[in-house]
């Protein structure tokens, strides 16, 4: 047990290491930097962070976070609305979007099915997906991007069971060798699918 | 250029990445993480850095971070005022304390000196240094426990030719192959010192 010297560089670093990833060592380092900082540096990290807490709203249709109750791309006339990718948060559809190979619209999970963490399909925008698909006519594919992880794997799969006798295509993104990776440092389980799943040439 | 799904969440993607060692990645994985969390949360961490900034005091006499004008080290009765020890910055005296090996008083430099990022002499506690030293009678030794670095090795070498004319044992803390490290991966330098600078067994 560190002995701090200010019961308020012991409280900033009791609440710093709160976060993910970030423990006593690094929290200390961030708090001697703001420290170090003026003092507005700080006001405008705190500010920002109550501000995102408490004014960032969530898109009523897809879920994903907005400025406005329906978000942008939701309320974009240039999106495809015949398909909705399927995602697990937020950070999954700024990478698609930054591939710019998508132009369809998005739900957004808010996490995946996972038993040993108490979470279920009710913890979930499931129902709102189900709803969103069969209020819509528009909508004729679903493309499931989640995670190939088991959580991942059996949300796709309960998502599946619940959409396969609705008039809709569904696929799944593909899953293999990482291009531009080394093909010996891929992974066996990639690698074996990748050959069980080749492509024809064309 | 991202572009963010709400201007909440650049903003405090864009405060949280002005941190040292985290970049875009991480802060959004960090905004993302507060917005699942209770509102509380963020309240806490963002009160416990505004406190820190707006709170902290220094020790008028070693210059750490204190809750009062003198810290808990000066303030003791039990510390050794005989000796003190020259660090760089708070952390250093936290794991310096945790070593359990040292009773005497500190002095923080807040730095040191680095022609190249702009800092001399002046730009750290080095005055305050000389001054509480010429003033106090009571004190015998300096340690110096500056990083060995090419700055830090500046400072040691400024400070003892500052301090060589005044009545004082000066003292470096050793340098050597870290106990518990294998030796084949300590740097050519260090186990070049090492050899220079070996202690007879007694």
């Amino acid at each position: 047990m560190i002995q701090y010297p200010s019961k308020h560089i012991e409280k900033a670093v009791e609440e710093i290491s709160k976060l993910p990833g970030i423990g006593k060592k690094t929290a200390l380092r961030l708090a001697l930097h703001l420290l170090k900082e003026k003092e507005g540096t700080s006001h405008l990290l705190a500010n920002s962070l109550i501000d995102l807490r408490t004014k960032t709203k969530y898109c009523i249709k897809c879920h994903n976070i907005s400025d406005d109750d329906i978000c942008g791309i939701c309320a974009s006339h240039r999106r495809d609305k015949s398909i909705i990718c399927v995602v697990e948060d937020t950070r999954d559809v700024l990478a698609i979007e930054n591939t710019g190979q998508y132009s369809g619209l998005y739900h957004v999970l808010n996490g995946v099915i996972s038993p040993m963490d108490g979470i279920g399909p009710s913890e979930l925008t499931v129902e709102s997906l189900l709803e969103r698909i069969k209020t819509n006519e528009e909508v004729k594919e679903i493309i499931f991007a989640l995670s190939p992880t088991m959580e991942g794997d059996t949300t796709s799969f309960y998502l599946t069971k619940k959409m396969k006798n609705l008039p809709l295509e569904l696929s799944t993104i593909a899953r293999g060798v990482p291009i531009g990776g080394e093909l010996e440092y891929t992974d066996e389980i990639t690698l074996g699918r990748s050959i069980i799943t080749r492509t024809k040439n064309e």
